[in-house]
């Protein structure tokens, strides 16, 4: 057993695993040997108190240096991270890829409940289903969505169900559920109640295997944010041309796009560079 | 109209008013005369930009040299924003209030919902009728209780309505509501919610005319973080005594207590001597 003890995303103390680490490379596309490197290096470089922060750092500099496609999937939660609150919002990307799964979308409404107005982040119908959808979008990574979230949820819903939206004729013959959906995890209290509640949950890691990471790498809905030489001016062009996920960005005529955003065109040929590397198969 | 602005709790811009002044000097006891003094020497000494902090400092300090009564009485507001959340915790001060009140009371209890186990700030019991309280304590005097919290609140109340708990034989034929007690106030949105959800709401100055701070004056229920002789290592006693009410405190031996505590004997007789000043009729 490691005798480094490192400091987790929660603050909280744990001993060092070469496991964990190796096992990470591995899930973002790295064979046995790379990660077998990889896991041994970032030990020999870790020391007592080390943040997993650092770790992961270490680990995608190491990926993106002989594999650049892997080491961009491994920055895929700093990513999330990255988008919202201001400019480039957790709910537009969510609804963006609710969108893509074949839903039909509109976000920030506000709808009569029985008792007063709510905001709504999403709104995703497909078939003759209609999920209310609340974003919780959380800056640092080891945060979780707790019980009182879902709480607040579940009973926004019930306050919707009985109220003068759901009376609409168009709404009748729907079957609506709650959906809360968050970049971070879940306390094990929030995935009690709302299971309990039958309200969906989507976030890191859950539902287990089909979590929101798994729906992004399997339909490779990347945010933009993922790509390395994403820089500020460049997102800000992103968000005025309403551009989420990273096959958009080669949808652009980059040249244009410089002349139009005063963007230099290299900057933008880059990250579309990097958007082929990404999603290349 | 004044030329002066102030800068609110909540961090608004506003114009300074007289009046308030004035009138908030009454509401604690002062006469005419001594409100209409303090009102123009503060509004003398104000300044553009001044807080609404510093002008009430100066209004508690000028009622304080000419009515030490009602110079206490006037810092009610700062004296609950010195309890919790650390060793002098809200929910116990509110509990001790619910108590005097003639309810039995049961604070920090642990009772099974229907989905998951919630902590309950505080079950208060009179006659056939059982409050389910819930404290929100702020230590931002401008901050109020929004609509999520007054949603998460009602929902917890669901689920423990349809819990084990409430399978109870003893419970059987009570009345339970669901209570949300803040030393701040309400947002009008969950002021909304709450009376159309049948919620009872107790904070500042809500319900209108029977607020806490009326419960608190008309009963004499002063927290103890109102004597302005209180100390850390009096609080500390205080908290280690269940001392929560001014009243309380003339119930002790000094001599006893300062053996016992090693606080100094004279700031215990200090701190009775204010308790008489602030309880006298």
């Amino acid at each position: 057993m490691s005798s480094i003890f490192i400091i987790n995303n929660r603050g909280e103390r744990e001993p060092f695993s070469w496991r964990k680490v190796y096992q990470s490379a591995l899930r973002v596309g790295a064979d046995k040997a790379l990660a077998r490197h990889i896991a041994t290096r970032v030990k020999k470089e870790a020391y007592n108190n080390i943040s997993t922060r650092e770790i992961f750092q270490k680990v995608e500099e190491y990926l993106y240096q002989d594999y650049p496609k892997a080491g961009m999937r491994f920055s895929l939660k700093e990513a999330m991270r990255k988008l919202g609150p201001s400019g480039f919002p957790f709910e537009k990307y969510i609804g963006e890829i609710f969108k893509r799964l074949g839903f039909t979308v509109q976000i920030n409404q506000y709808l009569a409940g029985k008792c007063v107005l709510h905001e709504i982040d999403f709104l995703a119908k497909i078939d003759r289903q209609l999920l209310i959808g609340e974003c919780k979008y959380h800056a640092l990574i080891g945060s979780r969505v707790d019980l009182k979230v879902a709480m607040a949820t579940y009973a926004c819903y019930l306050d919707l169900k009985t109220g003068g939206f759901f009376k609409r004729k168009a709404l009748k013959n729907l079957q609506t559920r709650s959906i809360l959906v968050t970049n971070t995890k879940f306390s094990s209290e929030a995935i009690r109640y709302a299971n309990c509640m039958k309200m969906d949950l989507l976030g890191w890691r859950y539902p287990e295997n089909r979590g929101l990471e798994y729906v992004i790498e399997s339909n490779k809905f990347y945010p933009i944010t993922i790509l390395p030489s994403l820089t500020g001016e460049c997102l800000k062009l992103c968000g005025e041309k309403a551009i989420f996920l990273v096959e958009d960005i080669l949808k652009e005529d980059a040249h244009h796009c410089a002349q139009v955003s005063g963007v230099p065109e290299k900057k933008i040929l880059k990250l579309q560079e990097e958007a082929r590397t990404l999603l290349e198969d």
